[in-house]
């Protein structure tokens, strides 16, 4: 089974800004290796409409999958829907089943900036969400999605079942604590030419003031994951170092 | 003074697979809005060489300066160094006071693996760095940093004062816990039509299990951004609820 490929795009002048950490690329990204889709770029871009529109249309034409993230709220920096709207040439009007649902929640309160919370591009199939009236939905293959990260997340599980999805993405690790990359640069470089249906990567991190090393697997053929972490675990262990397996404490 | 602007690019295998949570993009894009400099996009790429080529040569074309971070070790993943000199088409070769450095800090055990490390596109400048000998540089208007946080930090800080910048971007807010955004939109609009030189933004949370809004102005005249906001505090105070400045407990 291939796996299919993904992009997000998150439009969020609250990222570019560094007023909000993003935390939706990771639960996002953790979600897609799980049912086999190859995330391959995200963008974070301003609320601009032409900066929408156009990634928008370069991603959805290059990938099998897009998933946006912000932008739908009733207020006049959401600009997402009609954006989306525009980059598919549909017209942007109300979706009358999310109009009644509105209507029923909202009762006499429900005002203009509401009801545009139901008007979505033509051809439009609203995303389920239990936590609040935000409204997400489906158009071809981008899924608009909430920016709050508890909307957002509700939305792709919704979404999840129905994805098209591949061989599950699965990562194995070896770490040593005290390792120089260097010098294990030509060793790993070695097991990665035997090991090419496994994807190897060394990232150094610090913990409690001393650097280590993490050597991670990953691919779809869990065995061959863990036969490349063992000869990753010997070659640290012939720099005179204990690997630690998992997440070193 | 106009605002220089600027993009991120994260070469991250370990960003797109859900391994590792960004934290570069905020600590970059605060330093910017210090310095004046507006962030306008950041992509995440994965580690192929035609991926990274390309989208370094689209975004320094289309922006003031551009930040990388990652892929800039001594490992057979650590391949920004070479697409550099790829996008800009100049010979990758040995930097010799890099390597003369590397020599004295390493003895004889460096190896082939770490003089890479000392390899640059012809014409680059190393980037200062007293957290570790990665190998940070400027070419052009692209900055090559490393995707280590600490590391990264100390490069773009030993970057920042040669910056072009412009007037600070600063950020002022006003919070409302209860605020529904559909009852505040048509005020705020009609706010942000009086302030167009102030960005204003509205973005939910969640506290303590309840819903907030924070209504976030942004731009370069802090003396509007307060005017601004306090007609949106007059705003929240006009829904019966009682406006919180600076962030919410």
């Amino acid at each position: 089974m291939s796996n299919p490929s993904a992009a997000i795009i998150i439009i969020g002048n609250e990222i570019l800004s560094g007023r909000t950490q993003d935390v939706n690329v990771q639960f996002i990204a953790t979600r897609l290796a799980f049912v086999g889709v190859k995330l391959q770029e995200v963008r974070v871009v301003p609320d601009i409409p032409q900066r929408i529109i156009g990634t928008v249309n370069e991603l959805r034409a290059a990938y099998d999958m897009v998933f946006t993230t912000g932008g739908i709220g009733p207020t006049h920096d959401d600009i997402t829907s009609e954006c989306i709207a525009a980059a598919f040439g549909v017209p942007w009007e109300a979706h009358e089943p999310s109009m009644k649902v509105l209507r029923d929640y909202l009762g006499p309160r429900m005002n203009a900036a509401q009801a545009r919370m139901a008007t979505l591009p033509r051809g439009a199939t609203p995303i389920r969400n239990d936590v609040s009236i935000a409204p997400g939905f489906t158009i071809g293959n981008v899924h608009v999605m909430a920016g709050v990260p508890r909307i957002m997340q509700a939305m792709f599980l919704a979404l999840e079942a129905d994805l098209p999805r591949g061989t599950p993405i699965e990562m194995r690790a070896v770490y040593g604590m005290g390792v120089m990359e260097g010098n294990i640069a030509a060793g790993l470089e070695a097991i990665q030419e035997r090991f090419q249906d496994a994807d190897l990567g060394s990232y150094p991190f610090q913990r409690d003031g001393r650097w280590g090393v993490a050597i991670v697997a990953k691919g779809t053929d869990l065995a061959r994951l863990d036969a490349a972490i063992a000869e990753a675990t010997v070659m640290i262990e012939a720099q005179g170092i204990a690997p630690i397996q998992g997440e070193p404490s």
